[in-house]
C-alpha cells in the first residue's frame, strides 16, 4: 500500500509526500491537526491540511526567524513569540544567555501538546525556566502591552482561520506599541510566487510599512512550503538589519547553525527584482 | 476531466501540475520530449518526464546563468553555450552589444525545433546573426578548443542520459583549456536538498575545484525544480564574482530584469551553512 499526503500549493499545483504512518489526527477547538511519519522529511505536522513543520527542514525557518533579529541587536532581553506552538522558535531563542524572558502566546494548546508528544526536536526547550506559555488569542494579548518587549516574533500560520487577525493593521500597531525603543518585530510574511501567498505578502507588507520606520523583507529557501521561496519581514523602530555593525559580532555567541550565518544574514535581504517591485506597490 | 503531469522530485515526493492540453510528445534520438499547456505555469517543456522550463519562471534560471558572469567581466566577446536548446540563455546573451559571437552546441535538434514552435518566449533570439548553432555532442565539440572563449555556459540537463558526460572531469578540463585567460565557466549545478541532486552537486563541485583556481557556488529560487533551491557554479581562471569592482557598473547596460540585480548578484553567493559544508567536503 502507498499512502500519500497531498497539499495544494496552488489551485492547479500539488505537492505530495509519501507517508509511512499517520501518527495522530485531531480536530481542536480551532483547527484540524495531523501528525505523519514520512519517508523523506521525517515527522511532519500539518494544520488544516497545510504543512507547518517537517523534521528535515524546520531548521531553515526557525534559525532565520530568530538569529536575524538576535544578531541585529545583541542586547535583546525580553522576547514575545506569537504562535509558534511547535516550539522551534523558542528552542533557538533559548540558546542566547542574554535573553531573560520569553513569553509565548499560542491560541491552540493542542498544537503544543502534540508537539511535546511527537516533536522533541522542536519542543525540547518549552520548559526552559525563562519561558512562559499563554494559551490565549495573540490579538487580545497584545491590546494592553506598552513598552515591554525588545523583540516580537510573529510565528503564525497563513492568514486563514485563527491566524487571520495576526495580519491586520491594528495588530501590527499593537505590536509597535508593545515594543521598547529599540524594538524589532519579525513576521512570517508568506511567499512572492503563487497568487494567494503573494497577495497576502503584499497586503501585510503595505500595512507594516505605514507603522514601522524600518520595514524590510528577507528571503529563505523552505522546500516544503509552496514554491519553496519564503519571506520574512524585519521591522523595527530604528535598527537596520543590514547596515549594522553588530551583525558580525554574532559569531561570539558560538552557536552552531545549519542555515544561518552572518553572510546569509545580509544576503537574504538582497531580493530579486520581482519581489522588490511587490514591496514598492 | 482533470489531466495532471507528475514529476518525482524524490522517490517519495511528487510535484504535480494540472495540464490544459498536451501540445506535443516526441521521442527524439536522445530523449523523450513533451510540451504541455498548464494552468499555473503557462507552457512547459519536459525531457524524460522532468520539467526543463516553464513560461512562468524560466526568467530566474536564464537571468541568473547569464547576468552573473556578464556583470563580472564587461569585456566578454566570445561565448559558448553547451545545451540550452530552449534558447533562453542565448536570449539573455544577445542583450549585450559587446558580445560578438555566441556558439551554441545542442546535441538534440528536436529540442531547438520544438522550442521554436512552442516557446517564442525563450527561442526568439536563436536567429540573431551572432549566433551559430552546432547540433553536436558538447563533449566532442570541446575536445580541440584552445583559448577561444571568454565565457562558457553549461546549460545542461541532469547528469542522466545525454547530459551525463557534461559532468565529468575531462569535460571540465576541456572547458578550462577552451577559455581565454580571463575566462569564466558557469555550470548548472543541481540542488543541495534531495539526495540525488545533492550527490551530483557535490561530485561536480569537487571535480571543478581541482581544475579552476576560482570555483564558487551561487543559489537561486526556481519553484518548479526539485526543492526550489537551485545552484549554479561560477568558475574562472581568476575573476571573482563577488570581490569585483565591475559588478556595480552592470547597471550601465540598462537591461530590464525580473530577477537579477547587482545586489542579488552578491547575495546569491552568500550560502547557508549546510550548503557550505557540502562544498568543503
Amino acid at each position: 500500500m502507498e499512502l500519500w499526503f497531498t497539499e495544494k500549493h496552488a489551485d492547479n499545483v500539488r505537492f505530495s509526500i509519501r507517508i509511512k504512518k499517520q501518527l495522530h489526527s485531531e480536530k481542536s477547538e480551532f483547527q484540524q491537526i495531523d501528525v505523519f511519519d514520512t519517508y523523506e522529511f521525517g515527522k511532519i505536522l500539518t494544520i488544516d491540511g497545510i504543512v507547518m513543520i517537517t523534521e528535515k527542514d524546520e531548521f531553515v525557518y526557525h534559525e532565520m526567524i530568530v538569529h536575524v533579529p538576535m544578531a541585529s541587536n545583541p542586547n535583546i532581553k525580553d522576547v514575545l513569540v506569537i504562535g509558534g506552538g511547535d516550539g522551534g522558535t523558542v528552542r533557538e531563542l533559548t540558546r542566547y544567555s542574554n535573553i531573560q524572558r520569553i513569553d509565548m502566546v499560542e491560541i491552540d494548546q493542542v498544537v503544543v501538546e502534540l508537539s511535546k508528544a511527537y516533536f522533541q526536536q522542536t519542543s525540547c526547550k518549552l520548559d526552559d525556566k525563562r519561558v512562559t506559555l499563554f494559551y490565549e488569542d495573540g490579538i487580545e494579548f497584545m491590546k494592553d502591552k506598552k513598552d515591554v518587549y525588545d523583540l516580537i516574533i510573529i510565528d503564525s500560520t497563513d492568514p486563514i482561520g485563527p491566524g487571520e487577525g495576526l495580519f491586520t493593521e491594528e495588530f501590527y500597531k499593537n505590536c509597535y506599541f508593545a515594543l521598547k525603543k529599540n524594538g524589532i518585530m519579525v513576521n512570517q510574511n508568506e511567499s512572492p510566487y503563487y497568487d494567494k501567498e503573494k497577495r497576502e505578502f503584499i497586503r501585510a507588507n503595505k500595512k507594516i510599512r505605514k507603522i514601522f520606520p524600518v520595514a524590510r523583507v528577507y528571503q529563505l529557501h523552505i522546500p516544503t512550503y509552496p514554491s519553496g521561496h519564503w519571506l520574512f519581514g524585519f521591522n523595527s523602530k530604528g535598527i537596520d538589519p543590514v547596515n549594522n555593525d553588530n551583525v558580525d559580532g554574532w559569531v561570539k555567541n558560538n552557536l552552531e547553525t545549519q542555515y544561518y550565518n552572518t553572510e546569509i544574514h545580509r544576503g537574504s535581504f538582497m531580493l530579486p527584482n520581482f519581489v522588490k517591485s511587490m514591496i514598492s506597490q
